[in-house]
């Protein structure tokens, strides 16, 4: 088998989850490519030997930099915050190498312009982390709107909803906390949760037009970790927004991280026609379906367990029955990514699919403030 | 219209469950016959009396036997406890009058098969309030049965589980509790609630063969409500069975009053070899179905709303998606005895179907006691 | 007991709801009053007869303007259309009587100041029917709000996704039908859908602020009954909006007719600091309710069975366990509108309470038209 | 960090999810011991070389034996069918290498107990692979019920449902069908599922004391994969049993492979005095909870989505709302037997805990036989 080698840059929570995924995808998956993790790159020369040694890199770096000059790197992961993810990628395209880069794309639409320039003037393999597409019930919702199951959509709602920064203790910044950091993460949950349902939506129901959007901050102030002060909060707390897609569906958005209760409950739902499907990230084994064709008296939503062996990616898992989790996705994304190397095709979504992403979350903070609809650019 | 005058004997929880039935049915149903409450008996004056016109009774008697004299009563509903069924049901077949009794039939199947004999030969109308056949959801179970849509019945399961006698405090015998006194009562869940199960059981999936029990009483002495003394208890606390029907299927029935958490949960399942479908009475509106038919992978159990005027009984109430609840199926019971008797089919289930269940009861304690397999009289 | 003599206005879905409570309350509830069914109006004299024998009225009338005349009707009940609601209340509040008046109050605010006016002036009794301000469930929200258990609000949302108009070929206009006809109507989800979930929301959250909407009709034309021919739809099939509350706290709402799969799927859900609340019309006795002062790892959202004595109104109906239904919220509002009576307190909504719902529902038809935020009046 | 080299025995379903256990433990767990997967032995050459490549075994063997007298194997993990188990056991107990059996431990009760006084003489670390102890909200539960909190037990209930051998066309015995087969299988239902649940219960809520119950075998005879023919079917197809505990209270167990709808659903629940817990394998990251000490109207099933970092395991993985699958069981149980060794005392269920399933499962097939009560032999 040939090898495909990476230079992982962060070792935080995707780190992890990234390094997992290429560590198991050759046990369940038949593949051109075998990931080997060779070196392991972080700031913190202590800290970034630990993670490599957990998790089994060959080597570690100090200075991405250094990790981009390396021959025996194949491809670079990007793991670190929003706001070096265009520098680097610009590095890394310039130095050929593969990129998959952590969602979102980056800060916002201008900066993701570049970087869709430099990696396609470059030619290199791109993807970014947009993991939900490749959980099995997603994917298999795309399966069946695909066929043509749903018919003529009428509506797609999305929620992304938590509840972990009520308090107003939580700091904002610094190790594990830069999302609250606007400086670091750009924006808050328009760019870190409702990115993910934007994407989702875009690879299930096709473009959007315009939008409508209303924003809160319900904590202005915090405390900072990096600077010891209580510092204005810049990101926003909470996201609403209306929109109209290319295909005439109407979309309605909404994320918090002030929805007591809810850990990370992203739901989305899907009314077509003809039927009607909804996911829950809190079960993510499970695809709710109506179908208005089924025998009269009989309709109901069906609640289909998605681990068979028909359904997308689980015939190289267990058996009926046994649901898989949340890291299964990133397993997935890079089997999709080896293959699409494979075939020449690159897998979704690449840069440019990501950079729609990013120009809609754009006209959403610009319609928060401006109070009316915006266009997305296109 | 013509006119069905009604004579009630008790006025507890079901004389007021059966008078709600009464009172409404001619608004939703269009029938032969308007029930009329012409009078309603109980021992105590006073209170039959406030009784009666909550309800608005025509008249009130203190003694059944006057009542049974009456002429200008067509129908007796029997709401006393279970100790007294016989000896009115007896009567009343003899004074010609059409009968209503509150389940279970009786203390046990001799005391049945006399009733039944009773009102045979006087040739009287004749019914049982097993009222849970009724409920829409369970009726349509009973269709889908019917059209073979399950194909052959592997498996019967049902439960009825309730917590309220959990506390040793809770004392035995008297207004409203009689139902821990054996003497009233003849025995305690498996006449009060398994017999409920076992009804619906026949009904959907035919007669029983042979039962294997075992029934316990937590609380072993309980202070008696007429006698002022701690007594044992001389009901079962929890029964569970396991039985073959005679179309070879396995059945498996459990009651308890010492669930923690469930109030009144009677659930069922059947699995048929090409479909399933299971019922809460907790959410009594909603029928779960899956279909092995369907789609492969878009297989999954259905939660059906009955609430749609292709189900049954439905066209006569609201909306779809507007549910009904508890006490419809009473009024349903009622509509459907005057239907029968229009028709001349009396309704189910007769004094002679609610005999099959006194049977199995019968069977149930028997082995609960000597620990083995026990046939089924028939 | 005295008596409460209604008269009542039309005789459609409506009609039969009202009816119903009216003849049952007083089985169910000890009231100073009880309703007697004195008349039925409408302009069919063979179908208001058929609806008064059905129900028991005494008597019928074709004219409505002849009902207010008669001496032996205490209150009026308006069933009717809502393009009617207006002039049938100007004259019944000019004729003393108390009225009854089926949501929403009018055809939009300025009608409803009128209405407001004209009974606040005679000093008669009113009320509007917004009957889910009584399901148990939807109660017990409003007194976990009002103890405090939420703490500060941070959103509401809420849903009325319902979809038996996505077929073209469904008519507009004429019995059955004139909700889809913009003349009767006044408008399509937004009247009468939005209207509900408005209600209760101002109930449990307070005042709206200012809303962004936007609005969509689906199936442009549509055959009208009345006149035969293909016509413009005027109504929106499906409305969205955003919201602040008074009290700070975000608002999302939508409602649509092209929700396949969803009967009358009325959601409404509320993230308090430190509980959150849901509840679901399609099992409209369950509360769901999230409690972040339980026990850490014990945290988690209770499925509450809202059926016991010490639920609202539940004392009044059957045990634990047992669920009443859709039509139950009628008869609470039926004994509250006459314990309102009994106290010299009004039950709510009345008409000035019912104005707010008017008014919020302008802005949000304005702002889909003006595509920017608009303020609600006051 | 010291290595722990593992020879594994099979190369099937159960070689697949304990290599991928193997595999992954060190990345999440901090451990003394480090697995290394140093050799595969399977009968077969060439499939044992795929498989030891796939998961990177550093070597291959085709005789057990030989892989007994390797010097450089620390443990043994045996996962060849049933009939097996003894003599592997046996002889690697001898060759005194730790030994970790997949379930059930044997044919019967007695093999296991050859099989305990092995590893207990020869003092070699001991283990079966019961991983539903470790999925995070069983084990959960075993806390919530060590700690009290649910009182008194009075019922314990359990079922393992599926229905992949509905068809009568689904041959017996050979390559991933053995379990079909009772000289391979030694029993149906009882012994591949319903070991499951007698585990975790006298896990959860101590010994046995005696059972009834009865078995079924649906369809009589299948094609045998191994000869060719039609034979007669020799497992159980479903089994009932009801049983007593020694702690008073009553259990109901019920498998089968004919529940038309149910992949693996394996549902516990336990009814405490004061609190009850349920458990699905459909949702294995979710834990039901209803504690009666909730204020009274307030009270409620709760839903309890195990993903916390206060809740057994996941502080290891990912954040919270985030769920593991299936496979995490086993990795699970990879850790504490790993710190069972470190801390000398062997991680639950050693073959002595295994053997008393073994009794229970023995009980209940002879009850199945003569028909009555049948005490668990100690």
């Amino acid at each position: 088998m040939k090898k495909l080698n990476i230079g992982m840059i962060g070792y935080g929570f995707m780190g992890r989850a990234h390094s997992n995924a290429y560590r198991k995808v050759s046990n369940f998956f038949d593949l051109e490519y075998q990931p080997v993790l060779k070196a392991a790159c972080a700031r913190d020369a202590g800290k970034v030997k630990e993670f490599a040694q957990k998790w089994g890199y060959e080597s570690t770096e100090t200075d991405w930099r250094k990790l981009l000059e390396r021959k025996d790197i194949d491809a670079v992961d990007i793991c670190t915050p929003n706001n070096t993810h265009k520098e680097i990628a610009l590095a890394a395209a310039k130095a050929g190498k593969m990129i998959l880069c952590e969602k979102p794309l980056s800060m916002n639409a201008a900066e993701g312009e570049e970087m869709v320039r430099a990696v396609e003037s470059a030619k290199v393999p791109n993807m970014v982390w947009y993991n939900y597409r490749r959980v099995p019930a997603v994917t298999f919702a795309k399966q069946l709107i695909d066929q043509g199951k749903l018919g003529r959509i009428f509506h797609f709602r999305a929620k992304f909803l938590q509840d972990w920064t009520i308090s107003a203790d939580v700091p904002q910044g610094g190790q594990g906390l830069w999302r609250l950091d606007v400086h670091a993460a750009g924006s808050g949950v328009t760019g870190d949760l409702l990115a993910h349902c934007i994407d989702t939506a875009i690879w299930l129901n096709g473009s959007v037009k315009n939008v409508s959007a209303t924003t809160e901050t319900f904590v202005k102030e915090r405390k900072h970790n990096l600077t010891g002060k209580v510092e204005p909060v810049g990101i926003d707390d909470a996201c609403i927004f209306m929109c109209r897609f290319a295909n005439g569906s109407m979309g309605n958005f909404e994320s918090t991280r002030y929805a007591r209760g809810h850990k990370a409950q992203y739901i989305f739902e899907i009314n077509g026609e003809k039927a009607s499907i909804a996911w829950d990230l809190h079960d993510l084994h499970r695809l709710s379906y109506f179908d208005h064709r089924d025998e009269g008296p009989l309709r109901g939503w069906r609640s289909i367990h998605v681990t068979d062996g028909d359904h997308p990616y689980m015939k190289h898992w267990w058996v009926p029955g046994l649901q898989i989790g949340y890291e299964h996705s990133f397993v997935h994304q890079v089997a999709d990514f080896i293959e699409g190397l494979s075939k020449g095709k690159p897998a979704s979504p690449t840069f440019r699919d990501a950079l729609e992403t990013q120009r809609i979350c754009d006209a959403v903070l610009k319609s928060a403030k401006t109070g009316t609809w915006e266009n997305v650019a296109s």
